[in-house]
């Protein structure tokens, strides 16, 4: 049986970046860049204020004190025609151009206009400051970016900082990877949907809508197929349907159970197999495989029937993939640290990634896994936040031991 | 000039959880619970096998060793309809209900089948194993959760767990409040739109898109009005729009530039201010205000025009009301300690959040603060991923110090 690293970078192995498309840059929240970005402008584009204020020459306020003429006002959306000299103020807001011949801003605070003129030229304004240094409040041209400079780079996630830069560059369309399909499919005679009664021997179909939320919160688009029943034709319909996405991610049918129908349709379709079986808890039988065709590639996932090993399964393998199919660089679980909060056993050979609470506390952060009954126990996921990591081994872990955990 | 607390406390005090309404369950990821919610059935709904394997009574494996008669085999979706004696054992799938008599479930892989049966009654199979306990490998009824016991409360977030609870509760409908609209305005003469290419004194607008993006990623619906000039009939117009959402954020036009009109215009339209500045840096000229009418209430924020103080702003004030108003419970920014990984002075008495790089890493937590060249500086905060707070006070925090870090 293999293990969860080597199981992951078989996955990581068969997923690649889908290919580049142009989209509205509205649209491209969540999304990765295809392309690298340059900038067409300076930014600032001239010297600016930072301030509203009074633009001025620097030997004017050797003393910290002046009266200044009031030669002009720049406004935003303006541009200063006046250059200044010494005895002079140009009036000036936030994020206007400086005129020539300014060496500093001060701010408006720190002036009073005389003469009774409130708003600009003609006028005189007084200044007292006991700060001033030459280059005050004036950020130079190009300070944070140059024309011609890579401004972000292909692979870069675009959050919203993101989208303001891109708007800022002029970019409102970029080119950044498809977003991934996921099809759901829930398998098993015992399973109905959820807005049914259950009778005797049924359970509701928790694992379909639990998998479609995870992948669209992991930027996919998602097509629910329902649930399939274990037979031959009605397993082959949907999985042939399932194939037109991206990834095909199924729930139940894979385990040794007589009825398991699973592998044999995904031969059918010559989906091979890449692995079955994995070294963890819970989560060990499932499927993984992939279908080559000229020109795509499906990737399938058969997660155990139980909603937690799904979920786990789902947190190892699935998103993974969908990451990097989405043309993340760094595609891998996001590992922290936190101390264990109380002490837990396990058994077994297998690692076991067990939910469990995750809390920022003053004094570090802290992981106590949650009460469960197994990994049918959505009631216990409902509660946790994390998947903490317990290595194999029969062992009690000590309240302070330092474990990796998986937030949620 | 008030601190950010009390902003924050005057901002939540405004912000009361929208409205509930009914909505799908596959559109209710993200949303708040407005209701508490139920089981309406046992879980697990039977005393049910957790593996694939043979039910047996446990005298029969006193030694660890039997063979045993198959009376029947279960599948999932089966009921039981034979009773187990001693010496009998019942096929039974994983999840499937256990038959009457049964007193532990031995894996399928510690069995093997005899007579060359492979599939079930009649025949016969012989079981070896070293590990055997009564009641092993049987999940009681109702030992996750018992019909009529409250499983959610109402105020709780709905993330992909909670999706596969109310799913296997039966809710295909949930009470969810409502999720916020917020319209969008960038303000300024200086102001063009992304797809134009700027002419002297002008910039792009960046902030609108930005903050669509957050409010977008914050589970609202973002309406985009664009840009207003420096007129009092644009402004007039774009806020007449802006407050048919329940929340209206500007950008620009709340400093003390001689055009900033917004504060004119809001007070005609009846929007009361609350709060204007914040003892922050960057974006003490941040402006608060409400709109109270008959049945409905509208938040106003604001912002200043550069990028950095309107994310920190957004950060700071406006996330905390989202998520208030769609209900949840906890609405304050996340905060985390990280140790400090390179020497940073600041000087002034506002506290900065500066952006910065948060990083995981195995001996902890650390924080470096990015480079940036004042507020309107988003190639900078394109780098950083979270916000550190430095508190007021002219200093140099040395490596090692712990400081407060907000993640974006």
């Amino acid at each position: 049986m293999i293990s969860v690293d080597d199981a992951q970078c078989l996955v990581l192995e068969q997923a690649i970046a889908l290919p580049a498309e142009r989209v509205e840059l509205s649209e491209a929240i969540g999304l990765v860049l295809a392309e690298d970005v340059t900038s067409d402008i300076d930014s600032p584009p001239w010297d600016k204020s930072i301030v509203d204020g009074f633009a001025v020459v620097a030997t004017d306020l050797a003393t910290g004190k002046a009266e200044l003429e009031i030669i002009e006002e720049v406004m935003a959306g303006d541009v200063p025609r006046r250059q200044l000299s010494r005895g002079q103020a140009t009036r000036i807001m936030t994020g206007a151009p400086t005129p020539v011949g300014c060496e500093a801003v001060v701010m408006v605070e720190q002036t009073i206009m005389v003469e009774g003129v409130s708003d600009g030229p003609p006028g005189r304004v007084r200044i007292q400051t006991d700060k001033f240094a030459a280059g005050q409040n004036i950020l130079r041209r190009a300070a944070a970016m140059k024309r011609g400079d890579k401004v972000l780079a292909a692979g870069t996630l675009i959050r919203p900082s993101e989208i303001g830069l891109l708007a800022e560059v002029g970019r409102s369309q970029v080119l950044v990877h498809r977003r991934p399909t996921v099809a759901v499919l829930a398998t098993g005679n015992e399973i109905i949907a959820c807005d049914r009664n259950p009778g005797p021997g049924q359970i509701r179909n928790s694992n379909g809508p639990m998998l479609g939320a995870l992948a669209k919160r992991a930027e996919c688009i998602v097509r629910d197929l329902g649930i399939a029943s274990d037979t031959q034709e009605s397993l082959e319909r949907h999985v042939r349907e399932g194939l037109q996405a991206d990834v095909l991610v199924l729930s139940g049918g894979v385990s040794a159970g007589v009825l398991d129908l699973v592998p044999g349709v995904l031969a059918a379709h010559d989906v091979e197999q890449v692995f079955y079986k994995v070294n963890v808890k819970p989560g060990k039988p499932i499927w993984f495989g992939v279908l080559n065709r000229e020109g795509f590639r499906r990737l399938v996932f058969g997660l155990p029937g139980n909603p937690v090993s799904s979920l786990v399964c789902f947190e190892l393998f699935v998103r993974p993939a969908l990451r990097q199919l989405a043309g993340n660089r760094d595609a891998q679980p996001g590992r922290q640290w936190a101390r264990l909060s109380k002490s837990h056993s396990v058994r077994g050979t297998r690692d076991t990634y067990h939910p469990a609470i995750l809390r920022e506390e003053d004094a570090g952060r802290t992981v106590e896994p949650v009460a469960w009954r197994g990994s049918a126990d959505l009631r216990a996921l409902a509660e946790a936040n994390s998947l903490a990591l317990f290595p194999g081994g029969d062992r009690t872990f000590e309240p302070g031991e330092q474990l990796a955990v998986y937030p949620l």
